[in-house]
């Protein structure tokens, strides 16, 4: 028979199995700590009709969406869980007890030019709070506290939340006279970190801003200080304008409840750089580095929206959420072999039958899955050495072997695969072992 | 603003919190077990190369295929997880260790008709053992102790596993010299239990089957008795037939086996008219059904297969694996209102603040979530009556209530919410409570 060559698509991460292992280990921890703070799960299609799916999304999201038709409908696979999020909740608003806190983890469709490290299909786990009407601003000193403790859980100390108030950029700029290019400013300033003060003068010139409103514009860049410092000099950085002396109101507000959720000072910062995309977020924006590993980017990215699904209903739905890009940060996190698996196997255990009479073997199997143990039983025919083989490789930490000399002291041997020690336990005891 | 409406396809589960909460703990329960049995995770992408994934496919499935062309791919969802994992065994087989035993439980794509209680985005969760050019039979027996794990971890006691062998009907129908009309003999036999003895006599009629073949045949499936006698009955059943005998054999080993798996004998049932789809399984097959609900139709099905990639590769990889339709099984249960969540909220206690400052409130859902009690902290600033009503639509089973006149007694009030109990709480103690 003609073979296919068995492929998969460039961008579409498929993992081996104890790779697999690892990454579960991650999504789990990350799911837990989202429970941990009483967030609902939610599960929407991948495919949504391109008319609901793309009521928002334009320009660059656009080119990359999945898009076919499929009988008489017109059909896109889901890019983000932001959308289908503002969909859901529009649709099932009258049955959802308000503030809304959900979390979604699952796989979203973009097709990016492919390059190492970056993902046509990708796991993105989001958690969101909406307010119905409105959304106290307490909750936006939550959120960084479920960033905190997933960094945590993850074994990451040294993490730095970095923490912004879009108001502050839209009141400076209006201050200026430049909300017309707040985009174009903005996009200038988000790239210092990358090309430099210098550089950014520079496309603020393009941009024809005045000098003296370049100058403001670097000095406001340019307050340096610990957060309260930085807020201190916000407050008399002497713009005259009611977003802006809000924006660092919320500012103050936040950072003062972060504390109080019991966020470290050395994981958290307010940058005044940072803006997070250009026109979705309207306050509060986050953005996550590891602080060792500052070159994977952001790791945990989002902030507070007005207005979460206004291209659905006339509900005024605000609210604040962070998404974590999982199949990225895993990709880099292990390429750096940041993360270990707590447990490198599925199972706690292997049987290593060495006898034709299998009833013994197998009801030790039943015994210790019915007592909750991860249990494999080797039941190919074949010579020990290749069974021991197997379980090296699956890094299962215990091995059971029972051959005819185990049977007649009704016991059998048990074997720790790391530590390479061996004892006899008779088979009553069994259950009394630790795996 | 135009509004587009907020509405999800036809044929896509989209769940309330409240049953997905319920959806989930039944997939937990699934992938638990699976693990239980050391089944090692794989996740394959949703999105394949058309070329790949239906290298086998035709007929039927090829029509119900979400498939579409992006850039210069030509590109298709998956509609079973099975074909990913003949392309990953295949792609992978230098890396994996034999038997490869996995589980894998996501979303497939058909485009089937839309009607009630039929899906067209739905889970499979898949177990498969691989032998690397063998695979014991016994392996055929230790599957149902899977199934019927599930089944009684789901609540259900009530279930029988029923089982064939495909070499059986294929000895048969080759004895009988039908050989070229199995398929459509199989198919006429499949419909015994809803078309009845008769309507098949007739098809098989239609089929130019020979009536003492036709005899034969219907003598065959009214073989009655228990699973032993059935076995008994077709050993003497007089099929001179090599593939026959060898059929036997086997479903009296898996049989035996299944015993000492700790299967009960009012869990299985040897069943001689199932044969499940018709040219892929080659040896055992399992269909299991709700003893009281058998309209649901098999909940749990598959078999054995001799060569898993064949289209991918000349290794021989023979396999046994089943499949749990969950998406719709989920619907059906829920339907039915035969499962309920053993916990039906996530957050374990949700904090009321009735006071200005928030800083003891918070600080107790740090330090219970710390604890890993799962802790919700009501943050918007509403009357009492509206924060009840909040714990109580989302079935949060604890409330502690917070106002000034505990801070001055440093104490709370914990209530539970099912009981209506009331107990105040010295801060203390509050991490003694069980939640």
């Amino acid at each position: 028979m003609a073979k296919t060559e068995p492929r998969t698509l460039a961008g579409f991460m498929e993992l081996l199995p104890n790779e697999q292992i690892l990454f579960n280990q991650i999504k789990q921890t990350i799911e837990n700590t989202y429970q941990k703070f009483g967030f609902l799960p939610l599960d929407t299609p991948v495919i949504e009709l391109s008319e609901v799916l793309l009521a928002k999304a334009g320009g660059e999201t656009e080119k990359q969406i999945y898009r076919f038709q499929k009988g008489e409908n017109d059909l896109s696979l889901r890019f983000d869980l932001t959308v289908p999020l503002s969909k859901y909740v529009a649709k099932n608003y009258g049955n959802l007890s308000f503030p809304f806190r959900r979390y979604q983890i699952g796989k979203v469709y973009r097709g990016e030019r492919t390059q190492k490290g970056r993902f046509r299909e990708f796991y993105q786990c989001d958690i969101d709070m909406i307010g119905d009407g409105e959304l106290d601003l307490i909750y936006d000193a939550e959120l960084p506290s479920v960033i905190a403790t997933i960094f945590k859980s993850l074994g990451f100390d040294k993490f730095t939340i970095r923490i912004n108030n879009r108001k502050i950029l839209n009141g400076l700029f209006e201050n200026l006279g430049q909300k017309e290019a707040s985009v174009e400013i903005l996009r200038a300033i988000d790239k210092i970190d990358k090309i430099g003060k210098q550089a950014v003068i520079e496309e603020l010139q393009k941009l024809k801003v005045m000098q003296a409103a370049i100058d403001t514009i670097i000095n406001f860049i340019e307050i340096e200080g610990t957060s309260d410092e930085k807020i201190a000099k916000l407050k008399e950085f002497g713009i005259e304008s009611e977003i802006f002396i809000q924006g660092v109101e919320e500012l103050e507000y936040v950072v003062k409840y972060m504390r109080l959720f019991g966020i470290a000072e050395e994981n958290f910062k307010v940058d005044l750089t940072i803006a997070r995309g250009l026109d979705y977020y309207t306050g509060t924006v986050y953005e996550t580095f590891l602080d060792d590993y500052r070159e994977l980017g952001s790791v945990c990215s989002g902030g507070r929206y007005e207005n979460l699904a206004e291209y659905y209903t006339d509900k005024k739905l605000p609210g604040v959420g962070v998404s974590i890009g999982l199949t990225r940060l895993f990709f880099k996190l292990n390429e750096l072999n940041l993360v270990q698996a707590t447990k490198k196997s599925i199972a706690d255990v292997l049987i290593i039958p060495m006898l034709e009479d299998l009833s013994v073997p197998i009801r030790l199997a039943n015994k210790l899955r019915n007592n909750g143990v991860k249990t494999e039983i080797y039941l190919n025919r074949k010579k020990l050495k290749a069974k021991f083989k197997y379980a090296d490789k699956l890094e299962i930490p215990y091995v059971i072997i029972i051959g005819e000399d185990e049977i007649r002291a009704n016991q059998c041997k048990v074997k720790n695969m790391e530590t390479g020690e061996e004892k006899e336990v008779p088979f009553e005891e069994i259950e009394e072992l630790k795996f």
